[in-house]
């Protein structure tokens, strides 16, 4: 069951890590295991928090920085500060509301909406305080892909981010030892009436990779879903440099590099790794996003100086939904924008172009 | 005394660390401690298991990867996954039918019997469920070891595995301190017949390398080993490219790379760390398998990517055994193979030969 | 309340982590808080403290060391240790006489007394046993700034230490949640006159950067200080080269590389690492300090060795304090000279000149 | 008090760490506070500890090891093996017959007997069971240093070793605080009748530092020993190659790099780390011995990889005196010389000149 949230702000919630912890002591078990849980062993989220920690921030002083501002320009929306929240299911899971709850806490920014929400893109689009976009998992059958782009650009949504990299998600094996399941009055709404993929036998033995054929995107359906809409495409999970070029040249406007917090392959590496290089391949003018362990505005600076545009939160908007609903989903973005603020003067930055790789050193 | 394996799959087998916590409650603790002790300190089983973490594999996305396989040919055999059982001895001490079950659930791939079997090669050939392999321990006298190579040829055995690193073997302290010794009803029962090693006096103060000189075999043993036999040879415990390219001109098939599991010396480096340069030095067309803490599917890719043709469990398969029979052999061969394949398809790859270096990326 | 210090050195005190312990267990516990927080999650003081460990000390055998000596002059004053009491505000939460006992325990050194001092800079110089230093915060108008610096002048301060890294101070999570506040009969005695700073709207978001305009000072700042006194200026928390050059050119003698002890940007790196390069930035000349988690001679040793004239103490000052008074601050500051002696010797040093770059070696 | 040993080796000593613990639960706390100390914070300690877990060792298979050997010719002196006894004083705290139990089981091997023996050398050399050297503490008066030079000479022994590292040695806060101190009855009885050294008072505040002048050798006292004595001169306490070429030019034979078990500088680095260098720069001529940490036969041959004619033990010929006498140390030293024969024969040595660099691969 959804826990109850506060109805005001505990006293003692001083940064992420404080939300996460008392999340912990709020939410059921199983569900906290299916929250908290990333694939096979953990491993690539241990290598997510860990690759923060090898840069360190290099103070400036003497600089005006007064008049600062984390303002930003993205996908030709203006953003008052570069941390989104990322696409997540089920938010019922963690407050009676749900997405509804999370849209009204999601204060001066993009909230990105899963394909498997627990509340319908157009109950979400009303309740939203700033640009709504939506998360799109492929569909087995073209149709069933495009009912879904059309819902979202009925609803208002600003941009479409296709998942690319659940091919196959691994089990947590920490959420099936909890005995998680989905309880019967929540479910992926938007999928209510799509019929499941036909099977077609690939040669695998995993049962999971077996009917591959008919659900997983390749390039050619890129373009074409490029064909089908005007709204600027993110796709989400692009890891290596040639899959991004291709990307970008099926007319995508950018990339969100991403391991699925660690939900997709275990051995994956830290996407903040992967930044130099990405940005290196695309240049700049591709939008380059980022998620992963991201849980401090320090951690924020460090993504923008290596590369991204502005970055996901997963995890941490829930953390704060299942504490104080929306006021905690609000609060939780002004501790990391007031963070992010922090960092900027103390580190002689006016504006996010000012965060630059110059800023860091290692650790 | 053995544990009596269970009837069916325990539910929280979702992982080969699974099988091994499983079976540290199920197995009598002196055995436990002969199982998984290694050589001296354990240092180089500390290593081992280290090693595989400096690697991560880079995600890919779009690629075709429906009708991807595990598939190999593997010295003239086909073979449905490059994940084999190596050679371990004494698998009564795990189960009550020892090597019999361990063969009955070796299902589709190859099962590498050991000379210190506690059930002979003649009656595992019955129950085999896919090639059957057999490990040779050298002999103090030529005809000992012919005698061995003359069973496993008439009991079907396609192809010999020559054991070279033991030499003299370092005490297992943990298993010394547990007070293991063999029950009278288990022996190896190849070497029933065989006279002890008649003892040549070296100049050696150690009593375990005293008699060395009658037992180890040296460069022309394998030389004439290879004159003694039809069947494709491959030398265990290779380390060194100096070694293996005598080995190789001596008309062997190929090598495994392995410290025994941690059991011979204790300051060895781990097997991984290996690869690349003995693959650089054998070329492609020599069989490189590798053993030495390979635990997930990622674990046996990133061996493959390293240059690895196939590798050899050895601790697990008695884990499984020890849980549940023939059945866990089966079952922990089958989560491995489906880890082997989820990683595959997230990385791209349809097949062994995409498996390559540059799918990783240092962790 | 302050702790009530011993009236003699407890035998157990042989080496600063003693004093660190021991003051633990004096200290209320809001206090203690307060005075081992760092700002954020600590990360920029853990940094600090894992710097020094990278570095070992050469021994060398042979040289003749009696006649050695810690003698130095800095800023036209002979010392007779490179050890300097940095500032720290409020001593009077540690001591019931606070900078009093400070000063009269500070035997042979420098004492660099803060603007946020619990007792006036006049009172603290009747006590001085060797140079007073007035360490200055910058404020909103220049006259107020002024004030200050003239009431150090008249004191008797031999240098101004004016800090440029707190420009916005992030928050101790550990010092909020422990309930810290001031009491009433302690306060930062020399701005009781200053007015609080007009606050200039600026841009940020964040309520401790909004009045930011009138406090911080910039370039232009430093050079109307150098017009208004003939003391020598150095700046404190400069870590960048390019800060450090700018700010030599406005007149200052020199600068002490540090991150506020933790207290300023939780991401800043270990002020010992950015040792060299600010020493070959500046040339030979220029007065280099440093601060950050000295708690041993070898510490000491280190930071000379990597290009710095002398270092400072924040915290340990406030350990000796509470455990015993002036007594503590003199003992202390005895066993790190008697360290740092020791080490000298035993790395064939016998002037401070003597400890170069080719003294260490990496750990 | 001196514990009791018993009688016959305890079945679980399998290794050195297990005479260690052993020895931890029979000898009186402030004895092995006393034994176990290291100077300062113990860094320097925990340096050595780690640097041998730098390097593995190399497995080869096929050499011909049968007739391998640990022999070595040694200052004109053929050992059975190169794991030597080094000086460490007071035996008598550890054994009620202190050295002379210890030379009693320092079975085919050198014991290298300190000034600060509690058993004079002429007793000792009696019960040597094989090369008696002697090691040298620098006297203030030559005359004094010269009586030690022949009471060393007419007892027999084949070579001095003069440790240089000893100038001051910083306390051991661990010793210090376990209230250790020297019983009545136990004494440096070589030292008895020689007066204290006549205090030169140098410049250095720290009074273990005052009376320098006196009692440190400088490089003239090297050549007027050396003119003194036809004993073979070692070195001990020499981590600097300029320093050790200066003594090889003084007419010593060779020195120990020791950081006399982290007793002396607290920032040393670890021996190990400095042995290729210091080989470097002496060429193949020179003795090179190393101490610190040596626990094993992997120890033993990573040393002599490095460039080590031989090695040193300090504490394990205590843990295994106070463990079971003269047995003990016999064992102990048994135990070394097999796990140093296994190593060799699993890495492909016959002979102490096979052990080269090329058998090391970094860890």
């Amino acid at each position: 069951m959804a826990p109850s949230p506060a109805h005001s702000i505990p006293g003692t919630m001083l940064c992420l890590a404080d939300y996460q912890r008392e999340a912990a002591q709020r939410v059921d078990p199983a569900i906290w295991a299916w929250l908290e849980g990333a694939s096979g062993s953990g491993m690539a989220r241990q290598r997510e928090q860990a690759s923060f920690a090898r840069h360190a921030i290099l103070p400036r002083v003497l600089a005006p920085v007064a008049h600062g501002s984390t303002r930003l320009r993205l996908l030709g929306q203006d953003l008052a500060h570069p941390v989104l929240l990322g696409p997540v299911g089920y938010h019922q899971l963690l407050h009676p509301q749900g997405e509804l709850a999370t849209a009204a806490g999601a204060l001066e920014t993009v909230m990105c909406l899963s394909t498997m929400s627990s509340v319908a893109v157009e109950q979400v689009a009303t309740r939203a305080q700033g640009p709504l976009w939506f998360q799109l998992y492929w569909q087995a059958r073209r149709e069933d892909t495009l009912t879904l782009v059309r819902r979202a650009e009925a609803a208002g949504a600003r941009a479409l981010v296709l998942t690319l990299d659940t091919l196959a998600q691994p089990a947590s094996h920490h959420a099936i030892r909890s005995g998680f399941a989905l309880p019967p009055h929540i479910s992926a709404v938007h999928l209510r009436d799509i019929p499941p993929a036909p099977t077609i036998a690939g040669h695998w033995y995993h049962p999971a990779l077996a009917g591959l054929a008919a659900a997983a995107p390749v390039l050619e359906d890129l373009h074409w879903l490029r064909s089908q809409t005007d709204l600027p495409l993110i796709a989400k999970g692009v890891c290596h440099t040639g899959d991004a070029q291709a990307i970008m040249q099926a007319g995508f406007a950018g990339l969100v590099i991403s391991t699925h917090g660690g939900r997709a392959l275990d051995e994956a590496p830290a996407p903040l790794a992967l930044l130099p290089a990405m940005r290196a391949a695309l240049g700049g003018d591709a939008v380059i996003l980022i998620d992963g362990s991201i849980r401090s505005g320090g951690d924020v600076f460090k993504a923008l100086a290596l590369g991204a545009d502005a970055v996901l939160l997963g995890r941490p908007q829930l953390h704060a939904l299942a504490v104080a609903g929306s006021l905690g989903v609000a609060h939780m973005l002004k501790l990391l924008r007031e963070e992010l603020e922090l960092t900027m003067a103390l580190a002689g930055c006016t504006s996010l172009a000012d965060i630059t790789p110059a800023c860091l050193i290692p650790a």
